[in-house]
Protein backbone atom coordinates (compact mmCIF):
# COMPACT_ATOMS: atom_id res chain seq x y z
CA UNK A 1 0.00 0.00 0.00
CA UNK A 2 1.46 3.45 -0.74
CA UNK A 3 2.05 5.95 2.23
CA UNK A 4 1.37 9.40 0.42
CA UNK A 5 2.72 11.41 3.61
CA UNK A 6 4.08 10.23 7.25
CA UNK A 7 4.10 12.56 10.00
CA UNK A 8 4.24 12.70 14.14
CA UNK A 9 2.36 14.62 16.43
CA UNK A 10 2.37 14.59 20.05
CA UNK A 11 4.87 11.04 19.96
CA UNK A 12 2.05 9.44 18.18
CA UNK A 13 2.76 8.93 14.11
CA UNK A 14 0.07 9.35 11.39
CA UNK A 15 0.09 8.00 7.91
CA UNK A 16 -1.79 9.20 5.09
CA UNK A 17 -2.89 6.53 1.84
CA UNK A 18 -5.43 5.52 0.02
CA UNK A 19 -8.52 3.65 1.69
CA UNK A 20 -8.22 -0.28 1.26
CA UNK A 21 -10.33 -2.81 1.91
CA UNK A 22 -9.20 -3.62 5.32
CA UNK A 23 -10.49 -0.79 6.28
CA UNK A 24 -14.21 -2.19 6.71
CA UNK A 25 -13.02 -3.77 9.74
CA UNK A 26 -11.81 -0.79 11.37
CA UNK A 27 -13.85 2.61 11.87
CA UNK A 28 -14.19 4.23 8.28
CA UNK A 29 -17.53 3.53 8.49
CA UNK A 30 -18.02 5.34 11.96
CA UNK A 31 -15.89 8.20 11.09
CA UNK A 32 -18.08 8.66 7.90
CA UNK A 33 -21.32 8.24 10.22
CA UNK A 34 -19.93 11.81 11.75
CA UNK A 35 -20.86 12.91 8.71
CA UNK A 36 -23.60 11.41 7.65
CA UNK A 37 -26.17 9.22 8.96
CA UNK A 38 -25.15 5.30 8.40
CA UNK A 39 -26.54 2.26 9.37
CA UNK A 40 -23.48 -0.16 9.47
CA UNK A 41 -25.75 -2.81 9.17
CA UNK A 42 -26.40 -2.09 5.94
CA UNK A 43 -23.12 -1.60 4.14
CA UNK A 44 -22.08 -5.17 3.33
CA UNK A 45 -18.48 -6.38 2.84
CA UNK A 46 -19.30 -6.52 -0.73
CA UNK A 47 -20.62 -3.81 -1.38
CA UNK A 48 -17.39 -2.33 0.26
CA UNK A 49 -15.40 -4.64 -1.94
CA UNK A 50 -17.62 -3.12 -4.60
CA UNK A 51 -16.71 0.07 -4.23
CA UNK A 52 -13.11 -0.37 -3.50
CA UNK A 53 -12.73 -2.27 -6.44
CA UNK A 54 -14.04 0.95 -8.71
CA UNK A 55 -11.41 3.18 -7.11
CA UNK A 56 -8.90 4.43 -9.55
CA UNK A 57 -6.83 7.39 -10.07
CA UNK A 58 -9.44 9.43 -11.05
CA UNK A 59 -11.89 8.68 -7.60
CA UNK A 60 -9.68 8.09 -4.83
CA UNK A 61 -10.58 7.99 -1.12
CA UNK A 62 -7.67 9.10 1.42
CA UNK A 63 -7.61 8.65 4.81
CA UNK A 64 -5.36 9.83 7.81
CA UNK A 65 -4.76 6.65 10.06
CA UNK A 66 -3.19 6.73 13.48
CA UNK A 67 -0.20 3.87 13.33
CA UNK A 68 -0.18 3.42 17.11
CA UNK A 69 -4.20 3.38 17.38
CA UNK A 70 -4.76 1.72 13.94
CA UNK A 71 -7.38 4.60 13.79
CA UNK A 72 -8.32 6.26 10.91
CA UNK A 73 -8.78 10.05 12.19
CA UNK A 74 -9.74 11.72 8.86
CA UNK A 75 -11.17 11.08 5.00
CA UNK A 76 -11.76 12.86 2.12
CA UNK A 77 -12.95 11.36 -1.62
CA UNK A 78 -11.88 13.13 -4.84
CA UNK A 79 -12.72 12.39 -8.32
CA UNK A 80 -11.81 14.12 -11.28
CA UNK A 81 -14.43 15.78 -14.37
CA UNK A 82 -13.33 16.19 -17.84
CA UNK A 83 -15.12 19.27 -19.15
CA UNK A 84 -14.80 20.57 -22.28
CA UNK A 85 -14.66 24.06 -20.95
CA UNK A 86 -11.12 25.37 -19.77
CA UNK A 87 -9.74 24.30 -22.91
CA UNK A 88 -11.00 20.08 -22.19
CA UNK A 89 -9.97 20.74 -18.42
CA UNK A 90 -10.24 18.82 -15.32
CA UNK A 91 -11.98 19.53 -11.86
CA UNK A 92 -11.01 17.82 -8.58
CA UNK A 93 -14.38 17.58 -6.93
CA UNK A 94 -14.50 16.75 -3.27
CA UNK A 95 -16.67 14.66 -1.43
CA UNK A 96 -16.91 13.65 2.00
CA UNK A 97 -14.34 14.96 4.22
CA UNK A 98 -14.19 14.21 7.59
CA UNK A 99 -11.93 14.94 10.73
CA UNK A 100 -13.10 12.91 13.67
CA UNK A 101 -14.06 14.64 16.54
CA UNK A 102 -11.28 13.94 18.68
CA UNK A 103 -8.54 15.66 16.27
CA UNK A 104 -10.68 18.37 14.89
CA UNK A 105 -7.91 21.28 15.56
CA UNK A 106 -5.00 19.75 15.14
CA UNK A 107 -4.43 20.57 11.97
CA UNK A 108 -5.05 16.86 10.45
CA UNK A 109 -7.63 18.46 8.13
CA UNK A 110 -5.40 21.23 6.36
CA UNK A 111 -2.84 18.49 5.79
CA UNK A 112 -5.34 16.51 4.53
CA UNK A 113 -6.97 19.20 1.97
CA UNK A 114 -3.57 20.59 1.16
CA UNK A 115 -2.94 16.87 -0.12
CA UNK A 116 -5.83 16.76 -1.77
CA UNK A 117 -5.17 20.19 -3.49
CA UNK A 118 -1.63 18.82 -4.00
CA UNK A 119 -2.75 15.63 -5.94
CA UNK A 120 -5.48 17.65 -8.09
CA UNK A 121 -2.47 19.82 -9.10
CA UNK A 122 -0.61 16.80 -10.17
CA UNK A 123 -3.87 15.52 -11.68
CA UNK A 124 -4.00 18.54 -14.21
CA UNK A 125 -6.85 20.19 -12.79
CA UNK A 126 -7.47 23.94 -12.75
CA UNK A 127 -9.83 23.46 -9.58
CA UNK A 128 -10.92 21.75 -6.89
CA UNK A 129 -14.22 22.41 -5.90
CA UNK A 130 -16.70 21.06 -3.11
CA UNK A 131 -19.80 22.19 -1.35
CA UNK A 132 -19.94 22.68 2.42
CA UNK A 133 -22.44 23.88 5.64
CA UNK A 134 -21.95 27.65 6.58
CA UNK A 135 -19.78 26.49 9.78
CA UNK A 136 -17.03 24.88 7.60
CA UNK A 137 -16.49 27.93 5.50
CA UNK A 138 -13.83 29.50 7.31
CA UNK A 139 -12.12 25.99 8.04
CA UNK A 140 -11.82 25.55 3.90
CA UNK A 141 -10.87 29.45 3.62
CA UNK A 142 -7.77 28.37 5.77
CA UNK A 143 -7.21 25.83 3.27
CA UNK A 144 -6.98 28.61 0.54
CA UNK A 145 -11.05 28.28 -0.80
CA UNK A 146 -13.15 30.73 -1.64
CA UNK A 147 -16.59 31.17 -1.32
CA UNK A 148 -17.70 31.19 -5.52
CA UNK A 149 -21.17 30.23 -5.30
CA UNK A 150 -24.31 28.40 -4.05
CA UNK A 151 -24.94 24.76 -3.80
CA UNK A 152 -28.73 23.65 -4.80
CA UNK A 153 -29.99 20.03 -3.87
CA UNK A 154 -33.56 17.80 -4.57
CA UNK A 155 -33.92 15.02 -3.21
CA UNK A 156 -35.62 11.89 -5.00
CA UNK A 157 -38.50 10.85 -2.61
CA UNK A 158 -39.13 7.59 -4.18
CA UNK A 159 -35.76 6.22 -2.39
CA UNK B 1 -29.65 8.18 -31.82
CA UNK B 2 -31.98 8.09 -28.53
CA UNK B 3 -34.15 10.85 -28.46
CA UNK B 4 -35.63 11.10 -24.82
CA UNK B 5 -37.99 13.76 -25.55
CA UNK B 6 -39.71 15.80 -28.39
CA UNK B 7 -41.83 18.58 -27.81
CA UNK B 8 -42.88 21.52 -30.40
CA UNK B 9 -43.15 25.11 -29.18
CA UNK B 10 -43.72 27.77 -31.89
CA UNK B 11 -44.41 26.03 -34.33
CA UNK B 12 -40.50 24.41 -34.11
CA UNK B 13 -39.85 20.89 -33.22
CA UNK B 14 -37.06 20.31 -30.21
CA UNK B 15 -35.51 16.86 -29.21
CA UNK B 16 -33.84 15.81 -26.20
CA UNK B 17 -30.96 13.86 -26.73
CA UNK B 18 -27.54 12.72 -26.03
CA UNK B 19 -24.62 14.74 -26.70
CA UNK B 20 -22.94 13.33 -30.17
CA UNK B 21 -19.68 13.51 -31.96
CA UNK B 22 -21.57 15.37 -35.02
CA UNK B 23 -22.12 18.28 -32.38
CA UNK B 24 -18.33 19.25 -32.79
CA UNK B 25 -19.74 21.04 -35.65
CA UNK B 26 -22.90 22.36 -34.44
CA UNK B 27 -22.64 25.16 -31.62
CA UNK B 28 -22.66 23.01 -28.96
CA UNK B 29 -19.10 24.99 -28.04
CA UNK B 30 -20.31 28.35 -28.84
CA UNK B 31 -23.54 27.64 -26.35
CA UNK B 32 -20.43 26.22 -23.84
CA UNK B 33 -19.41 29.67 -24.26
CA UNK B 34 -22.02 31.25 -22.85
CA UNK B 35 -21.08 29.91 -19.55
CA UNK B 36 -17.71 29.99 -19.33
CA UNK B 37 -14.59 31.46 -21.89
CA UNK B 38 -13.96 28.62 -24.20
CA UNK B 39 -11.21 28.95 -26.97
CA UNK B 40 -12.68 26.83 -29.78
CA UNK B 41 -9.15 26.70 -31.79
CA UNK B 42 -8.39 24.56 -28.89
CA UNK B 43 -10.85 22.50 -28.55
CA UNK B 44 -9.62 19.72 -31.35
CA UNK B 45 -11.48 17.25 -33.10
CA UNK B 46 -9.83 14.49 -31.63
CA UNK B 47 -10.16 15.56 -27.88
CA UNK B 48 -13.80 16.01 -28.37
CA UNK B 49 -14.13 12.70 -29.70
CA UNK B 50 -12.15 11.01 -26.67
CA UNK B 51 -14.65 13.16 -24.38
CA UNK B 52 -17.78 11.91 -26.27
CA UNK B 53 -16.06 8.13 -26.06
CA UNK B 54 -15.61 8.33 -22.20
CA UNK B 55 -19.38 9.13 -21.77
CA UNK B 56 -21.42 6.10 -20.28
CA UNK B 57 -24.99 5.90 -18.54
CA UNK B 58 -23.23 7.23 -15.31
CA UNK B 59 -21.50 10.73 -17.11
CA UNK B 60 -24.18 11.79 -19.94
CA UNK B 61 -24.27 15.07 -21.58
CA UNK B 62 -27.69 15.86 -22.60
CA UNK B 63 -28.67 18.68 -25.09
CA UNK B 64 -32.05 20.06 -26.49
CA UNK B 65 -31.89 20.85 -30.09
CA UNK B 66 -34.33 22.83 -32.24
CA UNK B 67 -35.08 20.42 -35.45
CA UNK B 68 -35.69 23.24 -37.67
CA UNK B 69 -32.83 24.96 -37.45
CA UNK B 70 -30.39 22.36 -36.27
CA UNK B 71 -29.08 24.35 -33.30
CA UNK B 72 -28.18 23.19 -29.99
CA UNK B 73 -30.02 25.13 -27.44
CA UNK B 74 -29.63 23.90 -23.97
CA UNK B 75 -26.95 21.32 -22.45
CA UNK B 76 -26.51 19.91 -19.07
CA UNK B 77 -23.84 17.12 -18.00
CA UNK B 78 -24.54 14.90 -15.10
CA UNK B 79 -22.33 12.40 -13.51
CA UNK B 80 -23.13 10.35 -10.95
CA UNK B 81 -21.35 9.01 -7.82
CA UNK B 82 -21.30 6.08 -6.09
CA UNK B 83 -21.42 6.78 -2.15
CA UNK B 84 -20.94 4.47 1.13
CA UNK B 85 -23.03 7.19 3.26
CA UNK B 86 -26.94 6.73 2.89
CA UNK B 87 -26.18 3.19 2.78
CA UNK B 88 -23.94 2.91 -0.76
CA UNK B 89 -26.36 5.62 -2.02
CA UNK B 90 -26.03 7.61 -5.38
CA UNK B 91 -25.75 10.92 -5.88
CA UNK B 92 -25.99 12.79 -9.32
CA UNK B 93 -24.17 15.97 -9.95
CA UNK B 94 -24.92 18.42 -12.37
CA UNK B 95 -22.49 21.00 -14.38
CA UNK B 96 -22.63 23.15 -17.04
CA UNK B 97 -25.86 23.91 -17.58
CA UNK B 98 -26.39 26.54 -20.33
CA UNK B 99 -29.65 27.78 -22.32
CA UNK B 100 -29.22 29.79 -25.22
CA UNK B 101 -29.64 33.44 -24.62
CA UNK B 102 -32.25 33.92 -27.40
CA UNK B 103 -34.17 30.85 -25.50
CA UNK B 104 -34.18 32.24 -21.61
CA UNK B 105 -37.58 32.07 -20.27
CA UNK B 106 -39.25 29.89 -22.89
CA UNK B 107 -39.35 27.08 -20.16
CA UNK B 108 -36.52 24.97 -21.80
CA UNK B 109 -34.16 25.47 -18.63
CA UNK B 110 -36.86 24.09 -16.76
CA UNK B 111 -37.71 20.85 -19.11
CA UNK B 112 -34.22 20.09 -19.37
CA UNK B 113 -33.52 20.26 -15.64
CA UNK B 114 -36.65 18.10 -15.01
CA UNK B 115 -35.09 15.16 -17.38
CA UNK B 116 -31.77 15.65 -15.47
CA UNK B 117 -34.11 14.70 -12.19
CA UNK B 118 -35.97 12.21 -13.94
CA UNK B 119 -32.92 10.27 -15.08
CA UNK B 120 -31.43 10.69 -11.45
CA UNK B 121 -34.24 9.50 -10.07
CA UNK B 122 -34.26 6.19 -12.27
CA UNK B 123 -30.30 5.81 -11.94
CA UNK B 124 -31.14 5.09 -8.22
CA UNK B 125 -30.13 8.55 -6.91
CA UNK B 126 -31.45 9.86 -4.00
CA UNK B 127 -30.48 13.73 -4.23
CA UNK B 128 -29.40 15.84 -7.41
CA UNK B 129 -27.10 18.47 -6.59
CA UNK B 130 -25.57 21.20 -8.98
CA UNK B 131 -23.53 24.57 -8.51
CA UNK B 132 -24.88 27.82 -9.05
CA UNK B 133 -24.33 31.77 -8.86
CA UNK B 134 -26.82 33.74 -6.39
CA UNK B 135 -28.40 35.47 -9.47
CA UNK B 136 -29.83 31.64 -11.00
CA UNK B 137 -30.89 30.13 -7.46
CA UNK B 138 -34.59 31.73 -8.46
CA UNK B 139 -34.35 28.96 -11.31
CA UNK B 140 -33.37 25.87 -9.62
CA UNK B 141 -35.81 26.60 -6.98
CA UNK B 142 -38.57 26.83 -9.77
CA UNK B 143 -37.34 23.47 -10.65
CA UNK B 144 -37.90 22.23 -7.07
CA UNK B 145 -34.41 22.62 -5.73
CA UNK B 146 -33.03 24.01 -2.49
CA UNK B 147 -30.28 26.12 -1.15
CA UNK B 148 -28.01 23.67 1.13
CA UNK B 149 -24.56 24.95 1.15
CA UNK B 150 -21.60 26.92 -0.22
CA UNK B 151 -19.79 26.06 -2.89
CA UNK B 152 -16.07 26.69 -2.29
CA UNK B 153 -13.08 26.26 -4.78
CA UNK B 154 -9.50 26.74 -5.17
CA UNK B 155 -7.80 27.82 -8.58
CA UNK B 156 -4.38 25.85 -9.25
CA UNK B 157 -1.87 28.73 -10.46
CA UNK B 158 0.52 26.39 -11.66
CA UNK B 159 -1.84 25.76 -14.96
Amino acid sequence: MTIYYSLDLNNETFVLRDLCVDDYSKNYLDLLGQLSKIDKEQVKFQDFLDFINELNERNKVFIIENKDTDKIIACATVFIENKIIHNMGKVCHVEDVVVDNSMRGTGMGKILMGFVNEYANKMGCYKTILDCAQHNVVFYEKCGFKNNGFQMSLYHSSL
